[in-house]
């Protein structure tokens, strides 16, 4: 008997009546929850779910399709793959692949590895909540090569669900105390909304400090005691976040400021959270990638025996773009012993990351090499994903500043554009009318407008009064320019319509 | 220069000293992270490591290989996966096999249409919060065949990652309250401990209710009504979880059960979870998986208009065994729609759940029909799994029923034995000089002498004075038996060392 066609009889006899009050509404839900913000994936892009749906339904627009530069999304705005680590994944997926002569033996000798390491050879069963033992040697070993043998210990990495996993994890961790003694958490501002979101859901205190937007968005650290002093008189600050390459700015960090940012770490008695999942995205002439970890280490034994630092990567950016696999890796150092045993319990509860990420994101540490098959490929195909990514950095920056009411700090690293913009005050009467923040307003114009989803400065924060927004350069250099000019033609109209 | 070579010189001049006080110790950390236990991963498990470590170092133990019987980890048992789901996320994974005749056409057919809904048509693409629409669709889909009807709405339908993803969001969401008005939260005792882990780390209120072991581990209403007319006295208890088939217990829930159930969650105003991950592992004669949907709609519009209830399913168990994929969905009724906002938004942080735990649970829900290429190696593939599972927890509770001091009840579904052991008084004091529960004494015994670890009851909850271990039927039919001997071997010698 198929239900729809009569209903059995209820067991107790009742009186039918309309829906009653939810248990779980917005007044009894929990408030932290919902004080939750997460502008990449907030109003706008819901907005523009909207409007896709209107296009599929023939509704007409002034364009054809929605443009999702959001979210750092490679795949999604065309990206191809990394072909070697889609063949070892596959590999693991499915071992009958292991005698087919259409994958190379660098692929198979990788898998192979993968699988001895996971029970019963299979990437169905849980791995270790720490993740597998052989992709935790494998980062360690990549650790040490990139910062030039500093030396890097598997015990201390976690492979994680996304970098996001690892942040959360240890910052649930850190969080603590009532009142004034409540943990206080530094972000830049700026900043990425990951931070902002697990601060409000785990009631901790968000102090912010503000990235330098005159001086190519550089983080001082006279800002950092500024904002250090002033929360002491309300919270107990102990964390201070750091994201290097920077989220959604762009800066890369130098040497002299990362020494700064970990003596006064040192010395104010902070834990350290480098988040470097951007390491490989560096474009800028002069500019490089100094990890935390490195440059600790060189600055001595008070230091690297002493700071805290918790450092997170992902298999989601640089050149490989592999976001929804949901790999990723935390690397601790000098956690308390009786912490890490609190972190894996923790990481336990979970069981286990997903365990094609943590294949996944064993390619990313260990991938072809010189001599082996498939290295020439890869080369070619990391090389040509970078450079193009650099040559979108200098080419939006450029067309950017170009156009009337609109500076762009050079994109030194990373994978957005976060331009400043002048909202003219008509408008900006306007957007509270609406009850909007003036960049939101401004951006639900442009998506209306032209179908373009960028997220408002508001969602990262910013200097008050000032106005921007994060848009990603992952679209195919044509599509981009189109894009750029799109953006031009409507910013101008703007500033007309609102003059 | 190799950092090892030589370090450079501290840009700060500061003494050295030996390593200072930590910044994140055991007492400033979390302290609800620090109240959280997880037996199933716990120091028992802790303790098998280091046994093996000891065996692959050659150290001489009574025992050769350490046997994990402690989880549900089908494949780390040497479970084969099912083809055709490895063959569809391999085909997602490198698309390039879709030109391959090496695989069927069905599994193709599927492949292509899980990549339609991935953006770019990549596994590396982040996906919809909820999860992939399509596959969402197919989810619907498999509840309204499963239910005989009973409609089901994709919007409904959140892809998680893992079971354990999904309890944890939505319990999230539903902690509220200070003092006497905290949320209290009743579980079944014994319970699976994600449960009491997640109340812990929510600073929520565990509110026990206990299921009757003299009778198979059913649940009584009577027992509900106990527990949270206690409860009342000190939080508000607002959350009903239900575990059917049970884990650790196994027992499975009659139709009549879960109508009372439903009609005590109407009558007390309770939020259902339910949790039903084992639904496809039942074996016992006489009885029927029933999800608490199906007879929430059977039971007439007071109640489906209701009751607001969310359930979960996973692609960890049942027949597929597929835990590393981290794959699973929650379905919610009755959820306010400003409340489906709220959970999107608190999914929307993590990103999106593993794209290839997504694709691997739409084999599970919608795998080949007849008429299909594969769907004769399937239905072969998929009933060897359950058959033998039958065997085997038939097989368990028959020994453990002959062992001196042992009860266990039937095995009606899901995939461990949760016997009652006898512990000798002088073994409870011996226990007690160790700080150690009788039952984790037990256990500890039992892998030091023979390599088999299974959980002690105390990490699921017991009745005071009575004691239980958990252990997985999922060996092969030999192994097992094996493990069976040995285990009853220990026993009788257990029994007879403390008598």
């Amino acid at each position: 008997m198929r239900w729809s066609s009569a209903a059995k009889p209820s067991a107790v006899k009742i009186n039918e009546k309309a829906s009653r009050e939810k248990i779980l509404t917005l007044e009894s839900m929990n408030p932290q929850v919902k004080a939750v913000e997460y502008a990449v994936r907030g109003p706008i892009v819901l907005k523009a779910g909207e409007i896709e749906k209107e296009l599929r339904k023939g509704i007409k627009k002034p364009f054809t399709e929605v443009i999702k530069a959001n979210i750092g999304d490679a795949h999604a705005m065309g990206q191809r793959p990394i072909t070697f680590l889609r063949q070892v994944v596959a590999l693991c997926t499915y071992p009958n692949l292991l005698d087919s002569p259409s994958f190379p033996e660098d692929a198979k000798k990788r898998a192979r590895r993968i699988l001895q390491g996971c029970g019963g050879n299979s990437l169905g069963s849980y791995t270790a909540s720490q993740g597998i033992n052989c992709i935790r040697e494998d980062v360690a070993s990549y650790i040490e090569r990139r910062d030039g043998g500093v030396p890097a210990d598997p015990d201390n990495i976690y492979l994680t669900t996304g970098a996001s996993d690892g942040i959360s994890a240890i910052l649930k961790i850190l969080i603590s105390g009532g009142g004034k003694s409540r943990t206080g958490v530094m972000i830049p501002i700026p900043q990425y909304p990951l931070y902002s979101a697990a601060i409000s859901e785990l009631d901790a205190i968000q102090v912010n400090y503000y990235l330098d937007e005159e001086n190519c968005w550089a983080l001082n650290v006279n800002e950092l005691r500024r904002a250090l002093n002033e929360a002491k008189a309300y919270c107990n600050p102990k964390v201070l976040c750091i994201i290097n390459p920077g989220n959604p700015t762009g800066q890369v960090q130098n040497r002299k400021c990362i020494e700064d940012v970990i003596h006064f770490a040192w010395e104010e008695k902070l834990f350290l959270l480098a988040d470097e999942v951007y390491q490989d995205n560096v474009y800028s002439e002069g500019c490089q990638f100094h990890s935390f970890k490195k440059i600790l280490y060189e600055m001595g034994p008070e230091y690297y025996n002493n700071v805290e630092l918790a450092s997170f990567h992902s298999t989601s950016k640089g050149y490989m773009g592999e976001c929804g696999y949901r790999g990723g890796y935390m690397e601790v150092i000098n956690l308390h012993p009786e912490i890490k045993g609190q972190l894996i319990k923790l990481l336990s509860v979970r069981l286990c990351p997903p365990v094609s990420g943590q294949a996944a994101m064993d390619i990313v540490v260990n991938p072809p090499v010189p001599g082996e098959e498939s290295y020439a490929q890869f080369i070619k195909e990391k090389e040509s994903v970078l450079n193009n990514l650099a040559k979108k950095a200098k080419l939006t920056e450029d067309l950017f500043n170009k156009i009337p009411g609109v500076h762009c700090n050079p994109l030194q690293g990373a994978m957005y554009a976060f331009p400043r913009i002048f909202i003219p005050s008509k408008a900006i009467e306007e957007a509270k009318a609406h009850k909007m923040a003036p960049d939101m307003f401004y951006c639900m114009k442009l998506l209306e407008e032209t179908g373009i989803c960028v997220v408002p400065g508001s969602g990262f924060g910013q200097r008050e009064g000032t106005y921007h927004f994060r848009m990603t350069i992952l679209p195919p250099v044509e599509k981009l320019k189109i894009l750029l000019e799109k953006v031009k033609d409507f910013h101008i109209k703007f500033l007309e319509k609102y003059a």
